[in-house]
Parts: C-alpha cells; sequence; structure tokens
C-alpha cells in the first residue's frame, strides 16, 4: 500500500505462474512445456539473428509472421494478430473486446489468468459451473453477456469442447466476442480456426509455448474477423510498439513453417499421455478425459496436496491448484517423455 | 468502429513510431538506433540461447537480469524493474504510478508515447509548454499534480535538463512520482539514478535500445524505491508473467555487463554528433544543444517537411514531426557514423 499507488493497484491480485526452478536434474511436470525441443530449423533461424542487426528495430507490424501464420492457417493476414506470448495477447484482447457494460462469461474452473485480467481493467464478471463432470455446458451460457472466453480444451481439466457446440454458441451469441483459447488445442481437440470466415465475433488465440516447442521465445497470436483484429491492433499501438522481437519473429517463422516436425511431437507427446493415462487408471487414479498435453488425475486414497509434496521429494514436480474446493484433490500433471512417465509412475508406485 | 470493441478502443489515438522502411542502402537517421552492432559478447550470448532450452519457460521474475542492472548502478534488486523494451515499461508506470485524481503534467513538446498512455488508461493530464528556447523550466511545475514525466534529455529536442533542477523538481513534489526517463541518458546527459536513494518519489527508466545497440531484442528497465517497483511487479504480473524471453535476458545481461563496448560506442556516437553539428553549423543550420544520439535542427531557408522529402529522395531518411507548430521547421536527426554524417551533409548542401 502506498501513497504513490494508482488505485488499481491496490485491487490487483496478481496471477501466480507456476514454478520455474533453478534447479536442475528435477522431473518438471508443472507447466506444460513441451519435452522436446524446437524444431531444427527453428533453432538454426534464431543463430542467424545473433548478429549486427540487432542494433535496428524489429517490424512494428511483425508482417512476415502475420504472413506465416495466416498461410499455414488459410486466412489473411488481415485476420492475425501477434504478441508477446498468448499471455499479452489475452491482455490485450481483455482491453480491446471484453469490457462491456454486460458481464463477462467464463468457467468457474479454467485459465485463472482470466479473472486476474478482469481486475486490471475494471471487467464486470461472471462465473459459470462446470458440470459435474467438469465439463462445458454450453446451455449455461444462455444469459445476457459482454463476451465469452473459456480454453478449449479447457485448463486445468484437459477437457475438449466439442466444434459443433462452440458454433452453436457463436450463434447464440452474434452480439458477443466468443474467445476460444486454444493454448493446447494441436494435442487432439479440434480447432476453431475453420469458423472464422463464417462468424464475424469469434476469435482463437494460441501460443508457441506449447505444441511448437517455444515457451522460452513468447509468441502468442489470435485469429478472427478483420474488426476483432483492429481493436487489438489499437491497443497494441497504443501500448508497446514493437512487442515483438528479432528472434521471436524469426523463431516463430521458421516454427509454423516446419509442420512436418509439429506434427511428429505432437504426436508423440499424444502416444504418451494415452501410456500414462492407462498406467495411472492402473494404479487407481481417476483421469479426466483430456485433450491436451497435461492431465488433470486424482487418487481416492491421497489428496493431492500431499501427493504433490511427496513427489516433490522425490524431484518430481507436478502442479496443485488449492481453490476451488472441486480442484484440490487433483493433480495437473504435463506430459513429458516416456522416460519421465515411467520416473513418475515408479514414484507413485511407491507413495502410495 | 465496431459493437465488439470495447468503449476505450473507440477513443484511442495509438502511436505511430517512426518508419522501419524494408529496403536496404537507406542511410536510416531516423529512429535513433545506435550505428554500431552491440558488443560480440553480447552476440555469443544471444548464440548461446539458440537451444533445447528454448522448450521451457524463462525466468518469470528475471532475476539474474534485475541482479546484473542493480549492480551496474550500484542499487539492489528490488530496486530495479525489468520489461519488453521501455514502452512495456513505460505503459505499466502510466497504469500503476501516475493514475491520481489530480492532473499527470509533463512537457508541451515531448515523446508523444505520454498523451497515448493517458488515453488507454484515462488519466487526466495537463502539458506544461517548454520555455522559448525549447527547455524545461521546473517553477512552471508547481502546480497541484497527481505525478511529473519527462525524458531527460527531452525528446525530440534532445536538450537536457541539470540534474540539480531535478532534485529541487523531487523536493517540492514529495507527493507526486516523478519519472524521469533517460532513453538517451548515456550520451551526455547526467543521470538521476544517483538519487534514487534519498528519494522515493523518484523513478528512472532506461532502455538497452539506444546506448546498447539492441532495439531489435526489446528490453528497458526501470530504478527506484522497492514501493514503486513493487506497484509495476503487480501490474506486470496481472499482464503477462513472462515479458523478457530468453534472448532477451541473456542479451540484455551481456550488454549490461560489457561496460567497456559500451562506453567506447557512446564516445564515437558523441564525437560524430559535435562533428556533424559543426558541418550544420556551418550550412546555416540552428541546432538545439543535445545531450542525446540525435539532434534538432531547422534551417532558416528550407521547411523541415521540405528537407525530409528531399533527403528521402537520395536515401536519406530523418523524422519530422508536423505539429505541433513549433516543431514543424525542425528535423530529427539520428547520430549514424562518421560515413553517414558525410553523406548527409553532401545531400544537404546540394539541397540548399
Amino acid at each position: 500500500m502506498s501513497k504513490f499507488w494508482s488505485d488499481i493497484v491496490h485491487k490487483l491480485t496478481p496471477y501466480v505462474p507456476g514454478e520455474q526452478p533453478k534447479l536442475n536434474n528435477l522431473v518438471k511436470l508443472n507447466t506444460n512445456e513441451n519435452p522436446y525441443g524446437p524444431s531444427p530449423k527453428v533453432i538454426e533461424a534464431l543463430k542467424a539473428e545473433a548478429a549486427e542487426t540487432l542494433r535496428l528495430y524489429p517490424d512494428p507490424n511483425s508482417d512476415a509472421l502475420k504472413a506465416a501464420i495466416a498461410h499455414a492457417y488459410h486466412l489473411n493476414p488481415s485476420q492475425v494478430f501477434v504478441g508477446n506470448g498468448s499471455d499479452e495477447v489475452l491482455a490485450h484482447v481483455f482491453q480491446a473486446l471484453l469490457k462491456h457494460s454486460k458481464p463477462l462469461l467464463f468457467p468457474d474452473i479454467t485459465y485463472s489468468f482470466y479473472p486476474v485480467y478482469c481486475g486490471l481493467y475494471g471487467i464486470d464478471y461472471q462465473t459459470v459451473p462446470l458440470t459435474e463432470d467438469f465439463s462445458i455446458n454450453i446451455n449455461d451460457y444462455n444469459r445476457p453477456n459482454g463476451g465469452i472466453i473459456f480454453p478449449n480444451p479447457n485448463a486445468p481439466t484437459g477437457i475438449p469442447l466439442a466444434l459443433a457446440k462452440i458454433e452453436q454458441l457463436l450463434q447464440s451469441n452474434p452480439e458477443s466476442v466468443v474467445v476460444v483459447d486454444e493454448a493446447y488445442v494441436d494435442f487432439g481437440t479440434e480447432s476453431a480456426v475453420g469458423l472464422i470466415n463464417q462468424y464475424p465475433n469469434l476469435l482463437v488465440t494460441h501460443t508457441l509455448s506449447k505444441a511448437r516447442s517455444l515457451a522460452g521465445l513468447r509468441v502468442g497470436y489470435a485469429m478472427g474477423s478483420p474488426d476483432l483484429i483492429e481493436a487489438l491492433i489499437r491497443v497494441k499501438d497504443s501500448f508497446n510498439s514493437y512487442p515483438i522481437d528479432r528472434f521471436a519473429s524469426a523463431g516463430a517463422i521458421a516454427a509454423i513453417q516446419d509442420t512436418e516436425y509439429f506434427e511428429k511431437t505432437c504426436k508423440q507427446v499424444i502416444g504418451t499421455r494415452d501410456a500414462l493415462v492407462n498406467d495411472l487408471v492402473k494404479l487407481g487414479f481417476e483421469v479426466l478425459p483430456s485433450g491436451a498435453n497435461f492431465i488433470f488425475a486424482k487418487h481416492p486414497a491421497c489428496a493431492g496436496a500431499e501427493l504433490t509434496t511427496k513427489l516433490r521429494e522425490r524431484s518430481i514436480i507436478v502442479r496443485h491448484f488449492k481453490s476451488p474446493e472441486r480442484v484440490s484433490p487433483y493433480l495437473r500433471i504435463t506430459i513429458g517423455t516416456d522416460e519421465q512417465s515411467k520416473l513418475l509412475i515408479n514414484a507413485l508406485s511407491e507413495i502410495l
């Protein structure tokens, strides 16, 4: 508390990201990073940027990156917005498109950054409870709203929502922006990108931190009608002219273009996930159905907090959310390599 | 205009950055970049980051970078905040520290992003006219205010304000945050960093885009009392957990640590500036005194817009501001190499 702070600062409850431990040799399954490094073509493109040209500003509009994304998703560059990680993209989305007189709607169990953005920008919101089986029932969103946002697959549950349901939601909310946050979509969930040309109220956000193995580079993007994208550009150009540095641009372009490597590593992660789910079920875990690179699992004999602590003692870190109460029995486990799955299963067998 | 936009978007007047031309072979003296590339140690550090570790998030708190900056300026890391370029740092400063019931004050001729931030965050402001010779008279700031911000040296004039004057301003405004935006301070202006331990209301912002030759990497920082820094961290953690990517962190640390290279290149730029001012004066230009890596100059026989166009025809780009009226006769010319100065002087001799 300080006389120097703007009022808003006193009221903020900042987001707390998962731990980025400074120790090595941990089995790090807590922040949904990809166990495989980025494509060798990405590494090559990045090395080339370490040059004298760093003295010059990057392109403030990131035209080359937008063109690469547009090409990959069969869109026009005017339908693409890029930012310094999808969290920055989402921040601009909240400020530019989701502040209205009616409340924003999102699930009660979801990405915990959403209410934080609402606090930062003074956005009125209502949470909509997930059903008993932790899924989104779109009928529950049939109420006056100034926008709707949810991740697909949802976080931290990993449960995907069918594309037909998303289309229904878009149709029944023609006056509201519907944001589908597809951070984890490439691990087996259907994308809504194909609906963009039909629905001017649809915005889809992606990140390069997960399926493209570039959490360390900070690039995210949004796709939607030029009208929605223009709002984001106006806010971005009132905030920071050059959010995408030269490395981020070059690395992201190479990553978007190397479809083969991307598909191969996604397939590996999905294979490891399915095998891990089987092994966890054998140990007595209940695992929610996942379309993501993480799973949400609980064991009837051991609470989430206790399991997390005991895994940590064995150098394995997973993520545990204390609240809301419904999720506290669960662990959110990032899918690593097959080898890391084995270490996890061994540790859990020991603990249980 | 769109029904989907938040109200604020309709009212924004985004900042327009200087052109980043896609042509090569231009003498680019328009966005105050350093004519010399970054230190070889920086290039080396950056190359090492192009690796498998990019799959992992960076440190959300950028502790290593804060420690390097704190060490360089004899501060504690709790007195340092870092961001994705100083424009992002300034955006957070406006939102976290400069929105109060009384108006924010800044010069009428200054960095044109300041009123844009005010628009983005709904901050009430008043501009304070520069004196007849384009300098800041601190007595003009003796009025009720919720904060004061100005660049030192000022932009686009390049004129420095003496440290004793800044100290007076801090003393006469103990209830307000005074932000000294030192983007260009290393080219011969006295820094206010040494006053931080005495004045809890002082915040100093720096960038790596100018004197450290890293405009392409996007790193800026703020230094001030832990109380001010905490407000910035709270806003940052409500906006984007990981604004500093792995390259930005590694490159910035290496740049901050290579004092020798930094001092050598700053000295070269200052030498080129002083020689260029002499040559321009010989051609009949009036040049404002500069403590920056750019100069602000006008010629009695040729308007700023016309000179800019004619230089452009000769592949030399400088920056021209149409408004306010007082600055429209001027050119803002970035200091390049001695060779670029020669090309500029030759072109101007031809034109005039």
